[in-house]
Order: C-alpha cells, then sequence, then structure tokens
C-alpha cells in the first residue's frame, strides 16, 4: 500500500503522520523547486513526473544531491470516462500530463530516458473520478499497455510499473450504481494479463489508487437543524450550522447527497426540503429538493458519504471554524481532529 | 460606516480588530443560540433577523439579561437581478428572509414587534452581488417602502432604518461595465426620497453595504508559472503555485479575471492560454482561453480583482498553505496576513 501527495504540505503531513516514504507518489502538475528539493530530501519513492520543467528540476537536484530519484511519467490516455468535467483527468487536452495521440508522452519518455539523476520505473495515467464501470479501466490499461510495447519498441526500455491512477465511483445515494469492488478489480486484472500477452509485454507491478472508495463511506458528517423556513408555494429551507465550509461539493459540482435526520432516521422520508449552509451566498447547499424525516429545530442533520473530499477541501469562508472529526470503533470515540478554534483564525493575521 | 458579519468567527476578528461594536450588523440565515449568545454579550449593534426561530433565541437571551437587542427584519422583495443564481438573493424562493409576497415578511414583523427584549429598528434586503444597473436597487426600494408604508398602516409602526444590501459590481475584466458609484449612489437616493414621498413615508436612513466595490480592486494575486504545456491541436497550459486554494471562484461560478505576465506587461497580450491551479482535479482553474503576454517557467503571473472573495473563501485543498497578504501604500509594504505553514495545517491533527 502506498499514498499519493500532491503538495509539499500533503508530504508534511504524511510525514508527521509516519508514514513510510519509500511509498509515497508525489503527484500534482506544478511542482515547485523547493517541492522538488523538500520530496527528494524527505526520500519520497516515486516522483510521477507531469511536465518537461519538473523533470529537469528533478534530474537537476538529484545530480546535485549525487543521488538517483525514482519516477514514473503521467501520461494521458486521451479517454473519456463519461463523468463530470471537473474531475475528468485523462483526456488529450488536460492540464494532468503529457498526451499519448500528440507524440508528447514518447518525447517526454526518450527525455526521461537521457537524463541523469532520475531513474524510470514506468507511467501513471488517472482518468477521472466517479467511474462506476469497469469498461474506462480496461480501456485505459489497453492504451497504456499499448504505449509500454511501443516504448519498449522504440527504446528498448521496459517498465515495470503500471499505475492506472484512481477513480472508483462510490455511491452516494440510492440512485448511484454498488460497485462490487474486489470483482472489479478482478476483471480488471484478467484484462490486463490477457493484454500483455497480446502485446507481448511482460506484465508490470499494476497499481491503482482506491483513495476515496476506502474512505468516503466510512465519514458521516453532523450539523445542527438551526431553522425551518417553509416558503409557501416555493421550498421549505432546512438551515444547518455548516455547509460549503465544511463539503463544498454541491456548490461546486452539484453533487448529491444522502440525508438523514438522525433523531429520527426510522420515521419514512417523505418531507421535502432544501438543506442550507450558513454562507452568505445561495449556492451554499447541501442539496435540494431532498427527501428526509419530518425535522424540528434543534435536530441533527446527518449527511452520508462525506468521508473523503469533505474536510481536506474545507474553508474558513465567513470565518466559520473548521469542525472535528470524531474516529468511532466498536461503540469507542477518539477525537481525531480537534475543532478549530476563534484564535485559530486569527493565527496568521498580524 | 458599519460592518457586516456572518458568523461568530467574523464578529471574534472584527472584536480583534477593534472594530466598533455598535456598529456591527450581524446577518446570517444559521445563527444558532450560542452565536446569539456572543453577538449580544459582545454589544452587536444590530442583529439582522432572518427567521423566527432566530427572532425567539434573541428575545429570550435578551430577555434572560435584561436588556433590549436593536434588529432589523431580513425581508425579500421578490426582485431578479439577473445575476449568477449562486449569488442571487432577493427572489421569493431564496434560503434568506421572509418573503413579503407570501404574507411572511409581514408575519415575521408582527411577531417582533409583540415580541419583549427586541427593538424593530427597520428592515434589510439583498438582492444579489455583481449588479452593474440601478434599477434592481430601485426596483427593491419600491418594494421596500411600499412594505414600510403597508407596516405603518398595519401596525402603526415607522421603520427608521431601509438597508438596501450590497450587491453593487465590480469590474473584473474589459468586458465588465464600468460604474461611476457615486452617481449610481446619488441616483438612487433621488429616486427613494421620490417614492418617500409618493407612499407618504417619512424618510428612513438608507443604508447600503458596498464591501466589495471598496476591496475587490484593491487586490491582485501573484502567482510562479512552474510550468508551460502546449498540447497540440488542443490548449497551452500555464501550471501556476495556486489557484481554487486561493481563488475558488472560477471552479464555482467560472468567474472571469484578468491576467497579466507581470514581468512582461507592457508586452502584447496575444498569447492564447488557460491558467490551471496546482490542485488535483481538472477544475481547479483560474481561467480558460485567456489573452496574456506569452509568458515563460519562473514567471510572475498576477490575477487582478483579487481583493474579495478570495482569500476569504481560500481553503487548504490538498494541504496548500495560504498565501500571505502584504499591503502596499506609497511604496511602503507591510505584511498583513502571514503565509500559512505546514505546522499551522497539522495544527488541529491529533
Amino acid at each position: 500500500m502506498g499514498t499519493d501527495i500532491v503538495s509539499p504540505g500533503e508530504l508534511y503531513t504524511a510525514l508527521k503522520a509516519g508514514f513510510p516514504t519509500k511509498k509515497m507518489f508525489f503527484h500534482g502538475s506544478a511542482k515547485s523547486a523547493e517541492d522538488v528539493k523538500f520530496g527528494i530530501d524527505s526520500g519520497v519513492g516515486h516522483f510521477v513526473v507531469d511536465n518537461v520543467e519538473e523533470l529537469d528540476r528533478i534530474s537537476a537536484y538529484a545530480v546535485e544531491k549525487k543521488t538517483v530519484q525514482k519516477i514514473l511519467l503521467r501520461v494521458t490516455p486521451g479517454i473519456d470516462p463519461h463523468t463530470f468535467e471537473a474531475v475528468r483527468t485523462g483526456q488529450v487536452d488536460s492540464k494532468f500530463g503529457a498526451a499519448i495521440e500528440t507524440g508528447q508522452a514518447m518525447e517526454l519518455t526518450g527525455y526521461a530516458l537521457g537524463k541523469p539523476g532520475v531513474q524510470l520505473d514506468g507511467f501513471h495515467c488517472h482518468i477521472g473520478s466517479q467511474i462506476f464501470d469497469c469498461v474506462p479501466f480496461t480501456d485505459a490499461a489497453d492504451i497504456m499497455l499499448k504505449f509500454i510495447a511501443d516504448v519498449r519498441d522504440k527504446f528498448g526500455y521496459k517498465a515495470t510499473i503500471l499505475d492506472l491512477g484512481g477513480g472508483m465511483g462510490v455511491p452516494y445515494t440510492e440512485d448511484d450504481p454498488k460497485i462490487d469492488y474486489a470483482a472489479n478489480i478482478a476483471d480488471i486484472a484478467k484484462h490486463i494479463k490477457n493484454q500483455c500477452e497480446k502485446f507481448g509485454v511482460e506484465m508490470p507491478d499494476i497499481y491503482m489508487e482506491p483513495g476515496r472508495s476506502i474512505v468516503a463511506a466510512a465519514g458521516v458528517t453532523l450539523y445542527t437543524a438551526e431553522s425551518i423556513k417553509n416558503i409557501p408555494g416555493y421550498k421549505t429551507y432546512v438551515a444547518i450550522n455548516g455547509g460549503m465550509t465544511d463539503n463544498p461539493r454541491y456548490a461546486l459540482y452539484q453533487s448529491k447527497y444522502t440525508v438523514l435526520v438522525a433523531d429520527r432516521a426510522g420515521e419514512p422520508a417523505d418531507f421535502v426540503c432544501t438543506v442550507a449552509g450558513r454562507c452568505c451566498e445561495s449556492g451554499d447547499l447541501i442539496g435540494k429538493d431532498m427527501h428526509i424525516q419530518k425535522p424540528q429545530t434543534g435536530d441533527t442533520i446527518a449527511v452520508l458519504v462525506t468521508g473523503a473530499y469533505c474536510y481536506a477541501m474545507a474553508s474558513n469562508y465567513n470565518r466559520v471554524c473548521r469542525a472535528p472529526i470524531v474516529l468511532l470503533r466498536d461503540g469507542k470515540d477518539r477525537l481525531a481532529v480537534r475543532r478549530e478554534t476563534y484564535e485559530d483564525l486569527t493565527a496568521c493575521d498580524l
């Protein structure tokens, strides 16, 4: 098991948590010379190199330090996984990586193979998020394996790692498909094995990044209903003491969630309402026209499947303090992240 | 001059900055009993009451404390200012306030007038943001003055404050209209004076909230171009060391900005590119297909008019540290907000 980091702040956090640096993959499309230095000095296992400038920076610092940094190259296979635009990442027109279609991935590979201070271990791609089907992954694998075969033919170079990235969907509501992750992985693995034989490619180590699918469903966000406002002929708004500050996914992508009135979870979910956050804008919603149990002011409103991309994206918009995170196991609780205080909010103000 | 606060964190910040509490207006649609207590204990000048539950909370605590809290009532006039949905706030179907159209504003007024511990000073409305025209404001004033006249006729109550809220537009690009703020305010004032005569209403004190129009243009965000990536037949991406973490407005609303290569601001802006942030999603952009000077890696990229709704909305997504804010005046600089450190990022992690 490894972990993906995108910024020096994530690297710092992983270091502080004691995560083994050898198992870290340093992603991102805008790594500065300073980020590169921090990563190499920390002993990060692999840089997932996005672009030629980054490759130059890694090579220069590794040579200066008389070390060799292991890398993968981020490649865009030109796949459209039919997901939301903001989280679609594998198409040719992407801020990430080098495209196979334009010849730039091949060019970057040749450049990397000739660079001192770096050891190319293979390739990485990432096609998007919230993908419920195997086909985009097997399509990506086909393209990547063909690319690995082409690279071998052109440069005599044998990739030992193929990282197919993440993106396995997580059901947020009952309308989302359920995924049998183990069966999917088995199908993808079987497909890759066959394709390796077809392309005459020795099977590389296959990596995938199941991040969200591991942690999303483990999280539940609890709010208090501060006001319930019916506007006859229009809507009923349930105002909660949080919102886009702790979960900006509706504001960003109109993401859908399952919401329960925790105190009345056994009652029928036949009350139609819009759950609105506390910020000073109309876009601060958890969801529109949702069906939940009929709440009373003061009730606890639970939003399910918030273990991924919520706390990580949280802001202090309107100077709302970020909420604490409590871990639960076998009926025992442990505070993992404390609530922000007003003093935290103004800690940087001089 | 007063200030608007929406949360206890904003109240705390304003207190710490030494802003006089009497001139504070405590807004927001989800004020808890704790928030109400903090506001009253701090001596906040006016609560802008959003809903009946909040009114009950203010009354209960003020009575307990043997004080009288001054309030305005937030009313939705039912205006569509033709601005972006997420920042449209004055329509009947709004999470904010009580609607005139449904009779709920009148009902809330009657309720407030009968409540102990509160003193109703008038009414507040807010129709939206980025409004470049006077007409939505004068339309709102007409509706609000008619409402004030109706309230007087029904309850014999004379409002002394009419707060027309904010929303005056700020030009972010050359395509946005320029506003002569002083002339606009004069036009709105003249219109209101005439309408007061028409409705036989004694002219209340008129408040407006010009927040963004005061501070937005004063801010410029500076980034470093870490990579410049041309994808032949598609786009050129300029990758910067910031993005939606410090300015989520493109990700949220596809807001348009003016971008300059600061080192080459005198050169022609004929280079078409997409300015992309460092986060792990394709939606992290400052703008698509912008015309800027041709940058080199390492150049400083300046994004103009970022003095409002940028730092205030900033997050630590991907554990990116929030940038510092430097004040400039007469060629002198002063650090107002220091850069976040890695230690700040993990301060709440236990």
